[in-house]
């Protein structure tokens, strides 16, 4: 048996198609049903008339649960006023399995702790639906845009020796005999690789073992990281600028329905064109003072400064040239003035704030070794690491891009634990 | 400056151009300097002749050792000897850094031990770097294959609560204050996004803790996950036959100049053509015996026997209809003889052996409480995977591809470690 998508029933009009899904809504009029069934790809309406129908099917229908599972066949039939632009005429159905336990997501309002503990269940709801439809859009975009520029993927082990920035937020393994750690960046080993393949990236999930509860962090979230030789910050900041119009663009063709669903102001989106506000750090900082917020130069931004700059713009801003102190050892020192640091975060309209972090690295040996050392680290397990500036350094830079982060900025949803599919934060590891 | 990379140079024929790469080889022969640069797109040959450059410049390239790095600008010559039909004629050379020390990866044959210490450095040789790019490919295709299809991807959690198939290969994490395990399957998350969006995939590194040191296994790879709704055994069997075939060709058509610098035989996979041999798994025993293997009836097959079945056919075979009890709880039993369930391998040609695993799953309540009662595991952490058949289970079928047994194949490559940008073995988390 050939199904058709419910998406695709457009292109069947006059035709007898059959349709396998789910029972999502009924009403019943006199001698009709009207069945909205989703199969995952859309929602129609199927309408059953007693006439067109057995008599033990027409009564199979009468109260027949959410959730049901169902086999349809019928006729498409064009109809402006509904949604798709068609419904389905029925001539015959197949019911798989009426539940025997009411469904536990009514149509009513339920908690984000309930609707969490059943995840696997309120995929099946229009919000959750659209979002994750969003986010497949956006690795789509993504993994599209490095692809056209020649970009190789190469993935990132999840297990490494050592931490990029301290053990402190890292979750640690029991390896055999040894112990090691979930990785929190790949981008020591994209270094490794764009001096291998010129432009790479990974795409991963990473993890931060941190006990914050806030709106923007998850224990696990995937994070996309390119890295590319002979670059510098301005060329990963023209980088970033692209890949975000690119990505906007994107799931702007693609899923302006779900964008609908979920109520989301189009218009702003539609706005994201570049070239994007660019400022220093410095000049953050003062824009932060004349608000009359009570920031510290020297400090990193907060969230609310983040959503302070980021507000006062449609685009997502770049603020460059952070204070080396606040920075990652492998951040090269401004040249121009080495108190700052050659990198970059990308802080993303409407108060969410950052969604990419990069730079230019640092590519001189003593430099990187003499960085080392001021961070207290020990320069053992990044020898490897050093090997890059032994042998043929050269400048080199590259950005991470939080996808959650993305996700939930693009959906303009409130929380990043609705922008991946199982979300797993301090409390939350079922389903 | 702007860049030209090297696989681009052939459109640039007579004009001037800068690349940006390493000292790869070099010769010299009178008054002339050739340089092999490579940039991670591709090789060229730079040519300086004395008369051309400055006394400095024609002198600082006398005794340039490998990966020291360097931009060139020169003018492309069509040249039709020549890798990539074309060479640079150089005007100008600047160079970023000389090594101090010698490289440590010389055209001597080095042992694998010794590769893999150095694998940040030994990407940029010629055949881990080809294999690579292969693998990038099968990334690619593998993403642009379920897109095609309308297949949603939704990323499966990497923290995982519980064992699909208990607990001895896990590796266990200290999730503050509670335990948890780094995930071996998406397969249960994917059905319940089967249930929710029709026809989903997740594509991520899963993990095993196995102390095997064989030449399949790593403890960390990469697995593509695709799980149908309303499919059945037959149609996961369609669906991996279209799959690897998509994934064949669309290596073919991207990554020829990768396969012969591999020195893979292309015969071999432009064989690579629907349909794929079929058998079941009592058809695959007859045929060990008969050939004389020492296999038993009621086992799995090891090693030897898959190479045994796929050394005897050009195309991937699909051996479907294994014993029940070497089976998941959570396949389906054959309604046709119960003794079996409704699972497929698909064994790779060459002695690969296999690289798919799937099958159509249980999709009854009972039968499947049943089954995890039988398989001595514990019921409460399955209770959200249960609910996918209490709120309208429909039969649903999905499979597992091996991202790096696939590349090794695809690329004849003996060993999977070589197939991974860093592979993660039971002695090996360094680089």
């Amino acid at each position: 048996m050939t199904l058709t998508q419910v998406k695709d029933l457009s292109r069947h009009v006059g035709e007898t198609v059959t349709i396998a899904g789910w029972l999502q809504n009924r009403r019943s009029k006199g001698k009709i049903h009207f069945l909205q069934i989703r199969d995952g790809s859309g929602v129609v309406q199927a309408i059953m008339g007693k006439q067109d129908v057995s008599e033990a099917t027409f009564a199979s229908c009468d109260n027949l649960p959410y959730e049901a599972s169902l086999s349809v066949e019928g006729s498409v039939r064009a109809d402006t006023r509904a949604p798709g632009g068609v419904e389905l005429l029925v001539q015959r159905v197949t019911i798989h399995q009426v539940p025997s336990e009411e469904y536990r997501i009514s149509k009513q309002e339920h908690g984000p702790d309930f609707l969490l503990s059943n995840r696997h269940l309120w995929l099946r709801s229009r919000k959750p639906h659209a979002i994750l439809r969003v986010r497949d859009a956006v690795i789509t975009a993504i993994r599209r845009f490095f692809d056209d520029r020649g970009f190789v993927c190469l993935d990132a082990p999840i297990f490494t020796p050592a931490a990029c920035e301290g053990t402190t937020n890292l979750f640690e393994v029991q390896y055999f005999e040894e112990k090691c750690y979930l990785t929190q960046s790949g981008q020591l080993y994209m270094e490794a690789g764009a001096m291998a393949f010129g432009k790479v990236y990974c795409f991963g999930p990473t993890f931060r073992a941190e006990k914050s509860k806030t709106r923007r962090h998850l224990t696990e979230f995937w994070m996309v990281e390119p890295e590319v030789a002979y670059a510098t910050l301005d060329d990963i900041m023209n980088l970033a600028e692209d890949f975000l119009c690119a990505i906007v663009k994107h799931v702007l063709e693609h899923r302006r329905p779900e964008l609908e669903t979920l109520e989301r102001d189009l218009s702003k989106l539609e706005r994201i064109q570049k070239p994007f506000p660019r400022m220093s750090y410095s000049e953050a900082a003062a824009f932060l003072q004349s608000r009359g917020l009570p920031f510290e130069v020297g400090n990193d931004f907060g969230a609310p400064d983040e959503a302070a700059i980021s507000g006062a713009h449609d685009c997502p801003v770049m603020v460059h040239r952070y204070p080396a102190g606040v920075k990652a050892f492998y951040m090269k020192q401004d040249p121009a003035d080495p108190r700052f640091a050659l990198c970059v975060d990308v802080l993303a309209p409407e108060g969410v704030g950052e969604i990419i972090g990069g730079g230019q690295r640092e590519d001189d040996l003593k430099t990187l070794e003499n960085r080392i050392d001021e961070h207290k680290l020990s320069r053992e397990p990044f020898e490897w690491y050093l090997d890059l500036r032994r042998y043929g350094t050269v400048p080199h830079a590259g950005f991470g891009l939080g996808l959650e982060r993305t996700v939930a900025w693009i959906c303009g949803t409130e929380h990043v634990r609705e922008c991946i599919p199982f979300p797993r934060m301090l409390h939350r590891m079922y389903p």
